[in-house]
């Protein structure tokens, strides 16, 4: 993620970041640009005066199509903004829960005696578990000390742990009872790595992207057409700004869709993983 | 569901994949094209310069009655995509509770002497659940090994799992306590499977559905006689632009609502089946 | 509730149907249009150029209500949609829940001796509670076997049901630690029933309802004096299509905002009521 | 709230009702047709030609703004709306959990010996919560039988509740389990309270509403600049329907965002409070 | 936060209020008034007619971008508004959660003997939470009584209360059925601190917000272009009045977006501070 100030207006206007969609689109907006200008050459040297008169009276129905476009793109960000936010979401639950999980597990497997190795293999799988899942979902493999390296590895590391936390309370006088305070929060874990997983693997239907895409395409193809005979010229630059912003809002949302990859506008996960390391070894005092 | 990389527009733009809407609208694209041109010929014939005014006053009618039936259809598409994702959330959460189950099963059933038919059982039974629903959603009926294959049979998995579970707890010495661990997700399992059989059964209501597609009709039909006066025979792209437009969304809306049914858009339930038994298979050691 | 084949446009486009807004509104579909039409004729045989030209402008701001309007009658339509969505969802919740029920009933009384009679009762109970429900939401009373009849009969129930379940518990060893297994469960019928009782008493609020109605009225009234100049009697189908369009939105949400009463559009209530039945048959056994 | 029919439609349109928006703007209504009408007898006037149809450009403009300021208008209405919805439905959640709570008192009281006293104080607290709650909400304070009348009414209510259920279990075999069964309604009552207070003590942000109420007036004065060159005196009815239109959203919007007041269309909590006591008795038998 | 009441019209109208965004605003408004009246005197001086024309047809255009701006903005501001109320959603929970515990940990440490000091340290923990967690989120540090004030201090001060009440239950027959009875409200502490920090350190994506910052500084820029041929010197009071209303909505969304740090919209955590501290002392009586 880019930790900016949102407040600093003048930098955002003056410069290119990287990752901003001007960039992507720039070699795009030069292509449309010259094909906007043959056009307006085109009509404006063939076309006659009544033929422009059409063309006012297209813009309104224009106008319509352009309310159409836009609403769908709204709704285009929104269900990609809304994955992000629930991928930041899932992750913050991630923080709370495994913060959760130290503080029980601290006191539960304090109550017992000679659990000093159980202890400490109960903070290693706490610390390394968000960072398992993060590779998780980036398609990469971690090595997992003491632990079959195939298969599910959030899930593997989640067994090892219930699996601890189930020797640790095998001594207490009521174990099932000592493990119902932390249960909800140990199935959280597999409840956020799912949700993650869904989030990664479930773009938005095809057939809605397809028919978006080829809308903003057919819609910015035949502006100049229809335009080029009030506008003259003119027509280039227009075009080339209604392609910007169209097209712009479909690259954000493809870009922050899936929002675990570490791109540039992705979700800081390494700065979370670390961040939920450190408060790990806070409370187990490790 | 159709696998596909978001970020690959020119295959998008260039070809026609299965399930799209431009296919299925295609000869209804011709048919109102047809129609549309007959329209401007009837018209631009036969009437006069003044009623070609009135009609560019009916264009602003025409964008407020357009702007009216976009908003109509973003919310449609909003309630079936509202859908399609729900379906994808409840799929997400059998794939986590039954991890869930498959990781507090292991621990609990291992705990007893002599349990091995019964792990051996509850295994298979966590495997089969997800495809039993996904038959079930798709009004289709499996063999379920050593149940009755009658009534409802989501219930008579669950049912029997739940079952073994209690036997399992039994020789336990806080049977009670044993089971409040992973009772939360074996309700979880009737509460998915009544929401998946809601989105199946329910579609939008009636009426709404009747009045959206009569609206969509007669906007259509009435666009050539409103604006072949000032446009002419360019009214007849216009018009097929516009119902392919509103009768995508449409079609769309209808094609994501239901989503269990396997078709080229719905959702992957043959992989989230075999990925939850993977998970089942690691974790029991099966 | 109509069952319906939403992908069959032509059965739609060509019928009209019980329950269909084009019924109720076609005598005052009639009465707008007269009322049009004598404003055209009015208009146009007095009034003279410059007005018209007047009349143009407020096209324009005429636009912008008509955006207004629009906006006001989905945030209308999205609010009564939520409702009727929300009922389902409850109903869909009871059909899960008593499900649950039964489930846990089943482990739970069949486990202890003698216990044939509180079996009978709690399947009769669990079977009955839907019914009950639903006569309660339409202001009926049933007979309730055994039980009152007077007071809130879904109350009524539920608390024979808890009693029920407690004298089957008693018995077994910790009968608290085996009520906490299903205790969630039946606090959700009562949070069911009230849900239910708050959708179907509380409309939107009378000061929002009493805006539209007015708005719509004043902008259906209006329109011929507006618009009748430009577009001369055309304007008559043009009004009654306005109206049409604006009052089904509002007769749509009226019909659907109260979705229990067993109207053409409501939800089958009798159908699911009839599915939790077999349900509860299934499981217990009887 | 005002009970109403909402099919009624003639009632609606004939007669001004108490607490309808119509009777509030009335003065304002007036005062803006005065100033319109002035504003255009000045520009008719004084104007030429040239400077009209410069306004005829300008009515595109006013058109966009006309779109953002219903755009606000609606999220304004919606988050209001939000808050009066929740507001009512945290009161149905105070319906159903001071039901579960008399529910389960009943059992759990009643399983004890000489617990009269004990059952007839419960008895009395779950009846007059909800009453405490409301007048607590109105900043008004009640008398409370045998209790202190200082500080939070509400909380000093549900201290007592808890105290009694405390008392009343401790004479059972395990009386943790048993107050496990009530806890979460208990911790309902806090949350139930709280929340409310959220929604009296915090409007829309200062500076949001500031904005609208300044977008709103700046609009509605710069109007008949703008217009009354193309409509002359038609420019007077036009404001005051805007003026209508807009400010009647802004003044429902404040009217239902704080829905605990008990003005004409606020929430209906007396007859909440008495539904909730008359389900207590008819459950405890008082 | 700023206490106002949102009825009072006038007040709102005629005064200048702190943190108003018209205040931030007005030397850009200046800048940009002097920029398009220098494009107004250039426009009109060097134009022809023809070129004027072609700007009235460009005006159609610019209504579809402003739609397409507005849009956006909404979606901003609803966004941030989310953030806002999200924020105060979660201190409304932390009100009612520390409420639950301390009426909880009344009982719970109240039925021990000799526990006068763990009551009084529950106490204090309980009313300095909110303080700590608050100052947390202003990157703040205070004094923690009897504890290390490095690290995570709001993790600090739920640890040491953990800790208190298990030694408060250790000495009960049952302590960790105890402490199932407020094991929820302690596991919200945690959720709500890590809710609270996802929302100060996550701004919506910077892709986003570079995007509808450029996109709104190009339509600013480019309007006198656009419409002085029209309007004339009209164009200088229009081109301020979009910007006021465009810019006031980014500044908006990025005032309330972060609502922990205590600015004129913010909201009110020392009010809530105070407000749970007295409900501790009440409860607890101290």
């Amino acid at each position: 993620m880019i930790a900016y100030n949102p407040k600093d207006w003048f930098g955002f206007l003056l410069r290119i970041h990287r990752g901003e969609t001007l960039r992507a689109l720039f070699p795009l907006l030069l292509a449309v640009g010259a094909y906007s200008a043959a056009i307006a050459y085109f009509e404006n040297t063939l076309f006659n005066e009544e033929t422009r008169k059409a063309a006012a009276s297209l813009g309104i129905v224009y106008s319509t199509l352009g309310f159409m476009i836009s609403l769908m793109l709204v709704f285009r960000t929104n269900s990609a903004y809304d994955r992000w936010w629930e991928g930041r979401k899932l992750w913050g639950s991630l923080v709370n829960c495994t913060r959760n999980l130290a503080l029980q597990s601290d006191l539960m497997i304090g109550a017992g005696a000679g659990s000093a190795t159980l202890r400490a293999r109960a903070t290693e799988l706490l610390k390394i578990f968000p960072s398992v899942l993060m590779h998780h979902l980036r398609d990469q493999r971690v090595d997992l000390p003491g632990l079959p390296s195939t298969g599910h590895q959030p899930l593997v590391t989640a067994s090892e742990l219930r699996s601890v936390l189930h020797q640790a309370a095998a001594p207490l006088p009521r174990p099932e009872a000592s493990l119902l305070l932390l249960n909800h929060n140990l199935d959280e874990w597999m409840n956020i790595c799912g949700a993650c997983e869904r989030i990664k693997n479930t773009p938005i239907p095809f057939i809605y992207s397809v028919f978006i895409k080829k809308f903003v395409f057919i819609y910015v193809m035949l502006f100049p057409w229809v335009q080029s005979g009030p506008l003259g010229y003119k027509v280039v630059p227009v075009t080339m700004l209604i392609l910007y912003v169209l097209a712009s809002l479909e690259l954000i949302a493809e870009e922050i869709e899936n929002p675990f990859n570490g791109d540039a506008n992705d979700l800081p996960l390494e700065g979370l993983c670390s961040k939920i390391s450190d408060s790990v070894s806070q409370v187990m005092g490790a």
